[in-house]
C-alpha cells in the first residue's frame, strides 16, 4: 500500500523495510485504488538511459553519461574527465549516429511501446485508467525534470516509474531513480504525485517469449541456408560493466543469466549458447568474456557454421546493436556471412502485452518495489551523489 | 545413441556435432538398451575435485590442484609454481583440516550419495540396472585411474560420468572430464566402457528444492529469535574463478545464476538476496563481489537484521563451507551472531532423489552429453594439456 508522505529524509537508522515508516501508512480514500484516484488515472513513466534523436545532440548525450558517476565511476574528477572525455569522443559517435539514419531510435520505440502500453492498461485494468503514457530518459531528451514538469501539469498523482533496463543494475536503473529522487526534490517538493517502482523484470513472460519467437526466426534463415543449425552458436550479448560495479555486489550480471536461461529452457536447450558481453570502454577491467572476442575466436571454428547474436538486455534498437553490433563486430570478421542478430524487441506485440500485464499485476500487488532494492541501495549508495538513505523514501512501502 | 567406436582422434576439422562421427554409429545389439548391456548393468561415476580425507594428505592434494592449469592457469611454470605454492601452503591448509575434525567429509558423502542414487535407480530403472556406484575425484584418492581400474575388474562396460559440480565450469567439470580422457587412453585403450556424461544441471528440482528447504529452515531460525526476517539478507556464496577463465566465455557463472534465479523462486522472492563469490586466492583479479566483502559491509548496517549463507555451488561440506565460511569468515566479524549458513546438501533425501530421477532421465535420453559442452571444449581446449578435439571422441555422440 502506498503511504502519504514521501520524501522524508531518515536520519537515523535505515531498514531494508523501513520500519519508521510504516505507522505513517494511510488507509487510501474511498473512490481509490491501491492510492489511485479514479478520476485522475496513473501516469505510466518508461525510464531508460535514452540516445540522441539527431546528430546535433550527441555532445550533450555523452555529457550527461559520462558525468554519472553512477554509471562510469570516475571518482572525485568525474566532471573534469567526464567533459574530457564527451568532447573527445563526440565526432566518432556523432559518426555513428549518421551511419544509423541520423539518430537514435530509443525514444520513437519507446513514446511506441509505453503509448501501447496505456492502451492495453486501458482495457486490462479499467479500475486504474486513464494511463497516460510518459518517458523520462537519463542522458537525452526528453529528460526527467521535463517529463516531471508534464506530469505535474496533467495533472498526475500516481505513477509507475516502470525501469525499461529488463535487468537491474545501479549504475543503470540505479541512476535512473537517484535522478527521479532528485528532480522529484525539485519539481514535486509538495509530493503530489504517488510513486511506486518496477525496477526489474529479467522473466517477464512476453519478453522471454518474443525473444525465444525472434531467435526462431533467425534460426530458421540458418536452416534455409542449408546450415546444420545444431552447429549454430546462440550468443547473448549484454552491455557490460566495470569489474568494479560488480564487485560491489552489483545485481545485474545474475539477472541477465536469469533471462538468458529462461530463453533457452523456451528453445529446449537445442543450441549451443553462451552469455557474453559487450560495449566495454576505456582501460579498466570489466565483466567478460567479450562479445567481439568470442565472435572472432567462434568464426574461425569449423565446428560452427552459424552465430547468432541476441541483444538480451535491451528493448530497442539503439547504437549498441546497430553500429556495434551490425557493423562494427562484423565489419573486423573474416567470416561475415556466418553471423546473424535477433531482432531487437521494438515493436513486438508478445512484448508490449508482457510489458502491460507487468504493469498490471504491480499496481494489483500493491507493492511499491522488489524486495532487492533497498539491498541494490545499501551496496551502492555511498558512491552516489545526492541521493536518499532508503528506497521507501521515494517508492513508499 | 552410443556409438561402437570411440576415443579416435579426429585429425580433420572438429564439429560441434562432429559430422564424421554420425556414420559409425550402430544400432544396439539385441537384449540392449540405449548401449547397456542387461546383465552388466550400469557403472555410475561421481566426480569432483575430492579434499584430503586424512591431514597427511593434505599436500599430495594440494600439489594436485594448483598443478592443474585447467583449475588454475599459470602457463609455462605451472609445475615449478604447481609445487611452490603446494608445499608453502600445506601447513596452514593441514591445520585448516585438523580444526574441521582431521580431514575432508567429501569422500563419506560422496560415497553414501552414490551408492543411494544407485539403489534408487535399480527401483525407478531396472532395464539399465544393476547400477554400480563410484567415486573418481580430481586431486584426492580415490583418483580417476584407480576407479577405473576397479570399473574394468567389475566388468563394467556402460557408465555415466556425473559431474557433481551442478554449474559446469571448465576449470572444474572440464578438467575432471580431460582428467577421464587421459586416464581412459591408459588404462582402457580398448574402450570396453561406453561412456556417457552429465556434465551440468543447474537447476535440478531435487537440488533447487533441497537448498530452499534448508534456507527456509534457517529462516525459521532467525524468526525464532525474533528477527523480522524480510531483513535478513541471503547471500548465496559459490566458489569463484579467475577473471581470466570467466573472460574466455566459462559457463560457470550464469549457470550459478541460473540455480539462484530458480532457488528464489521457489521462495517467492520473499527475502533480498544476492549470489557471492567466495575462495579467491593469489594476487590476479577473479570475479566478485568477494562473500567475505559483503557479509563484512552488511553485518554492520542497522537495516539488516541476518545474513543466510547459501554454499549454492557445493553438493556436500568440504573445507570452504565448514571452516572459510564457518570458522575464518565469522571470526572476522563485528556482528558474528547475525550470521547462520544454510546447511550443504550431504545426506538430504530430496536432493539425492533428484540425482538419481536425472541419471535416469539421461539414460533414458540416449543423449551423451548437453549441447553446451563441445562450444565449452572449443573456447578452452587450447589452454589445456592432452585433451581430445571433441567430446563425441569420449562420450560417443
Amino acid at each position: 500500500m502506498f503511504k502519504s508522505l514521501r520524501f522524508i529524509r531518515f536520519n537515523s537508522t535505515s531498514t531494508l523495510v523501513s520500519k519508521s515508516i510504516k505507522s505513517s501508512v494511510t488507509t487510501p480514500a474511498s473512490n481509490n485504488v491501491n492510492g489511485i484516484e479514479k478520476s485522475k488515472g496513473t501516469g505510466v513513466v518508461f525510464m531508460n538511459m535514452g540516445g540522441p534523436s539527431t546528430v546535433s545532440e550527441t555532445y550533450d548525450f555523452l555529457l550527461r553519461l559520462f558525468s554519472d558517476g553512477d554509471l562510469i565511476p570516475f571518482g572525485p574528477f568525474q566532471s573534469i574527465l567526464g567533459k574530457f572525455i564527451a568532447r573527445r569522443r563526440t565526432p566518432e559517435i556523432e559518426k555513428h549516429y549518421e551511419e544509423i539514419g541520423g539518430g537514435s531510435p530509443i525514444r520513437y520505440w519507446s513514446e511506441y511501446q509505453c503509448d501501447k502500453v496505456c492502451k492495453i492498461l486501458d482495457q486490462t485494468s479499467p479500475e486504474t485508467g486513464p494511463h497516460k503514457p510518459y518517458v523520462a530518459f537519463r542522458y537525452a531528451n526528453p529528460l526527467t525534470d521535463e517529463t516531471l514538469k508534464k506530469m505535474k501539469n496533467d495533472g498526475i498523482t500516481r505513477a509507475v516509474a516502470f525501469s525499461q533496463y529488463p535487468q537491474f543494475s545501479y549504475s543503470t536503473t540505479g541512476s535512473s531513480m537517484n535522478e527521479l529522487y532528485r528532480e522529484t526534490q525539485k519539481i514535486d517538493p509538495e509530493n503530489s504525485i504517488t510513486w511506486s517502482f518496477i525496477d526489474r523484470w529479467p522473466k517477464n513472460k512476453g519478453f522471454i517469449d518474443a525473444f525465444t519467437d525472434h531467435i526462431e526466426s533467425k534460426i530458421q534463415e540458418f536452416k534455409n541456408e542449408g546450415k546444420n543449425t545444431d552447429n549454430v552458436v546462440i550468443l547473448f550479448s549484454a552491455h557490460s560493466l566495470p569489474m568494479q560495479i560488480v564487485n560491489r555486489g552489483d545485481s545485474y550480471p545474475a539477472e541477465v543469466a536469469a533471462t538468458v536461461y529462461a530463453i533457452m529452457e523456451n528453445l529446449k536447450f537445442k543450441y549451443p549458447y553462451r552469455l557474453v558481453w559487450q560495449s566495454k570502454v576505456g582501460p579498466s577491467p570489466w565483466l567478460g568474456a567479450q562479445t567481439a572476442k568470442i565472435v572472432g575466436k567462434l568464426e574461425k571454428d569449423d565446428s560452427v557454421e552459424g552465430i547468432l547474436l541476441v541483444p538480451v538486455a535491451f528493448t530497442s534498437d539503439h547504437i549498441e546493436t546497430l553500429h556495434e553490433l551490425d557493423i562494427e563486430l562484423v565489419e573486423d570478421l573474416v567470416y561475415p556471412e556466418k553471423v546473424k542478430r535477433a531482432e531487437s524487441m521494438n515493436g513486438n506485440e508478445k512484448f508490449i502485452q508482457g510489458l502491460a500485464d507487468l504493469v498490471k499485476d504491480h499496481l494489483e500487488s500493491g507493492k511499491c518495489h522488489s524486495n532487492q532494492l533497498a539491498l541494490d541501495h545499501v551496496l551502492s549508495r555511498q558512491y552516489s551523489k545526492d541521493t536518499f538513505h532508503h528506497p521507501d523514501e521515494i517508492f513508499g512501502k
